[in-house]
């Protein structure tokens, strides 16, 4: 076993702390890489707190996980030590069902394996996130990470990126495409990059109206202050598309009421109460309320090598592991430009 | 004006009774066809109780109307007296929004204006609908009816029919499909003869185990039970689209469950709540909730020509006029096979 340094909650009510645990070893499709920054998702927090299911503890978050290959097994032919490596919030799926061979392992007919708060595949141990010196992923779950960019930004890609990134290319969003990004967080960031990189014209949606300098720093055409009820009224019916990245509850029917007829709001955040949504708020308009979670595995490595070309990482605060609950504590209030990522040095 | 006899809803409470009304002069663009048959939609009671929104009253219910053209007016090119007419849902739309331009008048962004308990577009006077002698309508919104059908069994093509095949043909509803019709009544019986005509395979969900004889009857190739949670499993998963025609609540994360990755749950009922829809419901695949309203007007003379090609029409049960109120009774109790039609020779 590889013993392996990393930071875990013992429950849902005590503060990340320091805490040793094993890997398992190097198998012969395994690559092993160190970490060398980890992106801070919301979720890791609502995963910690129990708000959508009972999580297996102690738990080691992280799940935008950037770093250097240093053992790969026998049988491995896509890395070598000293590549560049990255992985996100899948480490494993069944591989053989008819999403899995559709390149949507998200969609695993079996159940995908969460990176951190799941369980191996043959049962035997958790899995454990990047909140954590080392990893060992299997060769398929791991993904070639450019060096053109840095590398530190790179991190919140691997969810808070192919989150956005996948439904913008499913629902084929681009030019002359109206595109509301709801909520300007970690996820939204990037949907903005994303929208304006693939021809869409971007409004950001936000109740902040201090965001909005940033939301058109990051490329978006417009700027909607959701408090402001004039506004509002006149967006309504005027977007194609609406990517709702927000995990707080909020009026569904307010926001479907800005689609334009045949529009689509798709929804990538996991509020804690289902949404409430009227007959008439579909009917009217025939419009549709989606769903849309990560993306699969060759399609994240798409994403990263569109984000190559193209030059877009995620805006990031760095922070030493030490202050991660602070971090917790102002990603909760929203004051986070726009994704902390933790250099793992500090650990 | 026009002396009119129809049956009215005085108000919310007070049982529909013999009623005397003024329609308008037939204007140089209007077409006035004699009332033979009028289906019961289950909107009618909805409408007539004002559980969607206030009513105007005296109300005389109606959007399923089938007659024969006794005066055109002068710049009336399409139709000439002793023509078959049917009328839906609409009357009248703005004509000239974006909507409107698209052959989507249903969706017009001025609102349509709706064959009863709408005002006309002048603000003039109140719409009056089919439970009535005879009617007075814009060129535009009168259809072309096949004489090679039975005319009591077209009626509720205008509205159930349409409610139907719309949503099919926009999805693209065909050959390689699995679809599932939720509830068979008036709207799902119809789901059911366009989904085996367009080549999908169709199964009804219901939750009347007495229902399956008549569902296969009409072409349906499976038939799951609600209310039977082995059955449900096995369906977990497995449909490409849901047609969703229930107006009484019901549970959608359940139905979502059905559907397959990437799947659509399509809604053209209007339930009194607003469902509550989990994110993971949708995220867990990619699915939508999607919702459709009627019709278009192009789109509706489409489905007349196809079902007459076809020989599709409703299955019906005829009613004398004065026996309205008991089939209300039954029709809210599901008793129905599958559309009440009111024969205006009772009048």
């Amino acid at each position: 076993m590889i013993e392996t340094k990393g930071y875990a909650a013992q429950d849902e009510n005590t503060p990340l702390a320091p805490w040793t645990f094993n890997r398992r070893e190097v198998g012969a499709h395994d690559v092993q890489f160190d970490i060398l920054y980890c992106g801070v998702c919301h979720s890791d927090l609502h995963q910690i707190k129990n708000d959508w299911f009972p999580g297996i503890f102690p738990m080691v978050p992280g799940h935008e996980i950037v770093g250097r290959v240093v053992k790969v097994g026998d049988h491995v032919t896509k890395f070598k030590v000293g590549d560049l490596a990255g992985t996100g919030c899948m480490v494993d799926s069944c591989q053989v069902c008819e999403n899995c061979k559709q390149d949507l392992e998200q969609y695993c007919l079996e159940g995908n394996t969460q990176t951190y708060n799941g369980m191996e595949r043959d049962g035997s141990m958790p899995t454990y996130g990047g909140y954590s010196n080392t990893i060992v992923v299997r060769e398929e779950f791991v993904l070639h990470i450019s060096d053109k960019l840095d590398l530190a930004a790179v991190a919140p890609l691997l969810c808070a990126g192919i989150t956005t990134y996948s439904p913008l290319r499913y629902w084929k969003v681009g030019k002359g495409h109206k595109l509301a990004v709801l909520g300007l967080g970690g996820l939204g960031h990037m949907a903005v990059k994303f929208g304006v990189a693939f021809g869409a014209e971007v409004t950001v949606l936000s109740t902040s109206p201090a965001k909005e300098a940033d939301a058109k720093k990051l490329g978006a055409h417009n700027f909607v202050v959701t408090t402001d009820a004039a506004q509002l009224k006149a967006a309504r019916g005027s977007f194609d598309f609406i990517l709702d990245t927000v995990s707080a509850p909020h009026d569904f029917n307010l926001y479907l009421s800005l689609l334009r007829t045949n529009g689509t709001m798709i929804c990538v955040g996991v509020p804690p109460e289902p949404a409430q949504v009227a007959a008439f708020s579909l009917l009217g308009g025939r419009k549709s309320l989606a769903g849309s979670g990560i993306g699969g595995i060759a399609e994240t490595q798409e994403m990263l090598d569109f984000c190559a070309e193209h030059n877009i990482v995620s805006d990031i605060e760095m922070i030493d592991i030490k202050d991660i609950q602070s971090a917790y504590d102002r990603m909760v209030k929203g004051d986070v430009r726009y994704r902390f990522v933790i250099d793992m040095a500090t650990l």
